[in-house]
């Protein structure tokens, strides 16, 4: 039995699942949160429920993947550091570079490092984590797998923006989206339960969670996604703003006394989206409860996020010429019924239809009905067996 | 038989049309260009095909409004200035206080200029030479007509951005639109058209200009709209970028050493769309013309526009959830046949369907087949002559 870790590094967290393969199966899993900040937080989950979690300052993620090591062994999750054969990276930005998962070698790090300046926040830290593993695990098999790669199939006139060319020939300046795992597991799975090719079929990717992005992913392959040059262009996020005219950002500078103009790009980001909206929280379920109970403002917010929901699906229906299926996942998509439908309900155009029994559900499911235009399916995402599917392919 | 001008003014420009109310035919106009800057250039056109033009240093627009009514009784056009008996003066900016047009006083010429923060390069000298015409013109109409009223019934769920709810209450940062006139003046001509009460139908116009903006037109009402917070927002212009990433911003900064952010809004305003993408003109013509002798830069640059307007059109249908008609206007809107059919046949999902033989005309037409399942037309706009009627209302 052969155990692959999938890992998540953020500039300050370390997100991780070990599985068993090709079984799939979870041995454990968790997160170190406020690595190199103070109080950090190591959290592990495994066996039956069992949980351990500590509060003390680590300082840096080689810190954090020896706490994790040593923990593994404590609690007799592994006996030994070279059962774990393979570790899957998820990096966030891979540029134009890489077009599909590949081994970690010295130079896929150097790469990954020198990528930082479209990713600031995560390249660096996925960069001194695939190194940290290699240094405690160099018998295993790592496998970067890149958040971008999926979208690299887009062409051109989707992934260019109408700037002076060069720009994009100078300095790279395009499209590249996100969530690409995401878009690219749950698609090919909508392809498998509709019992089709998926190279015959047009299929939407709704990817909703505190991020979101939508996907048009023609006979497999991505050919336009909503987030962009970065992760916040697209539609309404928990904390981010989405598509907005760029012209904002001098008038804001100028009305909050703003003079570096990343403090605006940070609130965009950081205090936009159902947060800045709603005023209540950037989480979709709080937003919900808060409309419930009559806050105007928090029903408009979840107004706003249909609509540009909506917005996204009818572009790709009109980049694809024609929809066969449309497809919600991560944590909006996949658990709020309600969202599913009221999105749906509002492009009944276009000829698809909830079916409101079906869609009472936060499993895989067909959520249409039978005289429905298209197939609408909730498929749960699942991000970091994708990842650890990818490192077996490399075994 | 009363006189009436249409006047647009810019920041060193000052465009005039002169009407003979109400049969509409055309009096005068022209154009002066360079105002304040140097060698200043004036146009008229007048009579049979007769035109003048000098150039000359003009340092104010007072002085060329003073020169234009020179011309005018010079030539014989007019022989005493109280035959002009209206003026409606195009304004960029309503925010949110102008819904409709409004007879000009001294109230709403500061108001206008107070505005001036949403058209920095518009408003103050729009209100200026209302000041002048008040003074030259005492016992004319006169009539502010704004490019945003027609937007201003759009609902908040498409008008708000995904910021921070205190950046609309307290800085009025919204989507505003522009080219109202234009879409108010083709949607109603489209009802009529149709035989239809404009009260029913679901109208998306699209206005392909130098700038260029696409109207959802519900009930005669403007309910969306791809211009943002300014011009520079929706689909890809002359040399306007069209939505885009706000990160890029920052990212640019750096790359090109700007400190200034306006500068880089400049270039995304004045640099960017199809003169930035195609490196050979703002001017659609240049670019066909370029597409057609083997610029694959060029072709692409046409791919690009056709494609953001494709999406446009598709989000506008989905904002309504259907579409009775879809109206071209504007420079390319109304000319390049070859440009409307690229753009309908790629979203033939929707049901619409291109005549070709209808379609091969720069005039007021149908332009749709029989079967189609939705109208298709081009019609001309007159932006000036809805600014003589708006002033004949007032009369």
């Amino acid at each position: 039995m052969s155990k692959t870790f999938a890992i998540n590094a953020g500039s300050s967290s370390l997100k991780f699942q070990l599985y068993n393969m090709p079984e799939e199966s979870v041995i454990a899993k968790g997160l170190v949160e406020r690595i190199g900040i103070n109080n950090s937080v190591f959290t592990i989950e495994y066996g039956d429920d069992q949980e351990f979690t500590v509060t003390e300052d680590i300082a840096t993620h080689a810190q954090a993947v020896d706490m994790l090591f040593d923990k593994l062994e404590e609690f007799q999750i592994i006996t030994d550091l070279t059962e774990i054969t393979g570790v899957g990276h998820r990096v966030v930005a891979g540029g134009e570079i890489f077009k599909e998962s590949t081994l970690v070698t010295p130079e896929v790090i150097k790469q990954v490092e020198d990528l930082g300046e479209f990713a600031p926040l995560h390249n660096p830290a996925e960069a001194e984590v695939m190194h940290v593993f290699e240094e405690r695990l160099p018998h295993a098999t790592a496998v970067a797998v890149f958040d971008t790669s999926f979208h690299t199939s887009m062409p051109e006139v989707n992934y260019l923006y109408s700037l002076p060319y060069e720009y994009y020939e100078d300095f790279q300046i395009r499209k590249y989206g996100a969530h690409g795992t995401s878009h690219d597991f749950v698609s090919k799975r909508a392809a498998e339960l509709m019992g089709k090719p998926i190279e015959d079929l047009k299929i939407i990717t709704c990817h909703l969670g505190n991020g979101a992005s939508i996907t048009a992913v023609d006979g497999g392959k991505s050919v336009d996604t909503s987030m962009g040059f970065t992760p916040l262009a697209g539609v309404t996020m928990g904390t981010r703003t989405g598509d907005i005219d760029a012209s904002i950002i001098p008038f804001l500078m100028d009305k909050l006394n703003i003079t570096d103009v990343n403090d605006v790009i940070t609130i965009f980001n950081k205090k936009s989206g159902l947060l800045g909206l709603s005023g209540v929280s950037s989480d979709m379920r709080d937003v919900e409860d808060a409309a419930a109970e009559g806050n105007e403002r928090a029903q408009l917010t979840l107004d706003i996020f249909m609509n540009r929901v909506q917005k996204y699906i009818a572009q790709y229906i009109a980049v694809m010429n024609g929809v066969d299926a449309v497809v919600f996942t991560a944590g909006i998509g996949e658990n709020s019924g309600i969202t599913r439908k009221l999105i749906m309900d509002g492009i009944t155009f276009f000829g698809g239809e909830i079916d409101d029994e079906r869609n009472d559900t936060r499993k895989e499911a067909l959520i249409s009905t039978d005289d429905s235009k298209f197939a609408i399916y909730n498929i749960p995402t699942n991000e970091e067996v994708a990842i650890a599917r990818d490192v077996e392919r490399f075994k």
